[in-house]
């Protein structure tokens, strides 16, 4: 495979680019043209770290590539801009195996306005992808951090948590089906249908763009994505605002299937939920009199829940208390994971 | 190593960031604002393909991977921005090894005006390091693409060619130091000296961002950087503009030290020069009326030599005339390596 020829065909099958691009793939560099401020983030998915061949399809890892990059964009309150992608290649995966990568990364730009507008392309010894997005605001003040959130504030949560972490225990254990059915006391229809959705919510994950506009636009003061698990995403937050959160373990949104998949495998669901990860959810913080009209917009414009788990409290960490009564002072993801 | 506490130690060690950058590393994406049109480029470099550890120092992998990502903002005539570093660790480098990685591109960062304004990192299997350059400029016209050179240019080249080539043979030969002096004819001292000079000119090239700025407000009607070699860059640039080139071999200028290698490694040294790459020279066409001053400019500021080799065709193609007469048509990188 030459890396000029791949890079020809991957031109040829690109998408459109938006108006703020004004030179795409093929030239030194691409030229842009912001209308404000721009926020940029880098991710990277290496083989055998963040996915497996075996379990994923290859348009589904070039998905989930431009999917973890596009929700730090989320996260900002952005819109989405441009992406860079650079790929490593290992000798069993060959040029048509790269443009399949390719199309389930532009699917996905093409759903989130998002330009591939450029990339780089080298001879590797495992799959990676490495990703570069650019998203644009009005101006700096019109982002959300991770820093400002306030003792009183309330703090939200988009949709449901636990379904990646869900999934993947399906995806690494495809003897569960049975188990799943019958612990979890769902019929089999509904149990299928549940898993289905539990195992495309750990391959495909949603950046929430839309709701991340809508969060910052109701004057969201801190924002996260949930790519850690709230449990460390949670203490992030925390941590850059130098505030504390109480999360009420009980009030958190629950993927469905995750506790019959829970039960199944003998593992806690809320432990599931808050340790596991992936779920590329949104969490923020938010003046208490912005929880209806965010909760409104978010329901009719987006069809997405938003669920108050907590409040920003003086001190510092991130207090879970349990539905047992239970409480878990967390320093980060590896104390819950 | 875990990966928080290593990019905790990273931004600890980051130079002050410029002005443009609103927000750096450690939140869910960086903010900058710029003040016109930005380009953007993505490099890769994989361990085994673009470098090999025992042949340069960690600073200098992380300096070239960070030059050769800039020296495509050179290319545009951009100013250099931002850049955003993503690190693929094998087991065997450790947390100490990576800071020496980021080090050595801090230095040129700083040498440069580039701000380290964040990044990724993964375990992976083999060292890689995937860049992100982000350059500035007034409005998109102001940058200079490969797209816009004009029958009756002049061809123009900035310094001199074929030292990372020679300086590559060099290091992976090691035993060539004798035979470099006496086939070479070069004098022990001096003959250390040049070889030191191709050696570095291999392993921590220069981006030229400064004569890339000159050669774009002296009117550079198409620019390109030479990374694959002056054969095949030369073409790429002929391509995008749908011109011709004609490039006169006996006018171009050899780094030196050049020929002594050449001759001690029984080869021709205009092969090595035109196939060799990795030099990060300029290649630009120009108006001939502008070639005095820019060629002035750039000896007065940068105390850099600016080289017509050839001229703008009409055609396709690029044809290389070498002294002994014979004629290299050349269809890109690959007929001239």
């Amino acid at each position: 495979m030459g890396e000029f020829e791949l890079l020809a065909r991957v031109r040829e099958r690109l998408p459109p680019t938006g108006p703020r691009v004004r030179l795409g793939s093929g030239d030194d560099a691409a030229v842009t043209l912001p209308d404000g401020a721009t926020a940029t983030s880098v991710d990277v998915l290496v083989e055998g770290v963040h996915f497996r061949r075996g379990l994923a399809s290859l348009a589904q890892i070039g998905h989930k590539a431009l999917a973890t990059a596009l929700s730090d964009l989320a996260a900002m309150g952005a819109e989405a801009g441009e992406a860079y992608v650079v790929l490593g290649v290992p000798p069993d995966v060959d040029e048509d195996e790269c443009i399949e990568v390719l199309d389930g990364m532009a699917g996905l730009a093409v759903a989130t306005g998002a330009s591939l507008a450029g990339g780089d392309v080298s001879r590797a010894a495992e799959l990676f992808l490495a990703i570069t997005v650019v998203g644009h605001a009005a101006s700096p003040e019109s982002f959300v951090s991770r820093a400002g959130a306030k003792p009183g504030d309330a703090l939200v949560l988009t949709g449901e948590i636990g379904g990646a972490a869900a999934g993947l225990h399906l995806l690494n254990n495809p003897n569960l089906a049975a188990d799943f059915v019958l612990k979890g006391a769902m019929d089999g229809l509904r149990a299928k249908s549940a898993m289905e959705a539990l195992v495309t919510r750990q391959l495909e994950p949603t950046p929430r763009l839309a709701a991340g506009r809508i969060l910052a636009s109701r004057g969201a003061t801190a924002m996260i994505d949930l790519s850690d698990g709230l449990g460390g995403d949670a203490h992030h937050l925390a941590e850059r605002s130098g505030i504390g959160l109480r999360i009420d373990g009980g009030d958190l949104p629950l993927a469905d299937g995750l506790a019959a998949v829970a039960a199944a495998a003998g593992r806690d669901p809320l432990e599931l939920a808050v340790g596991g990860g992936e779920d590329y959810e949104l969490l923020a913080t938010l003046p208490p009199d912005e929880l209806a009209g965010a909760t409104r917009l978010l329901a009719e414009t987006e069809a997405l829940k938003l669920t108050r788990v907590g409040e920003v409290v003086d001190g510092k960490g991130v207090e879970i208390r349990l539905p047992d009564g239970r409480l878990l002072e967390s320093a980060g993801f590896d104390q819950l994971a």
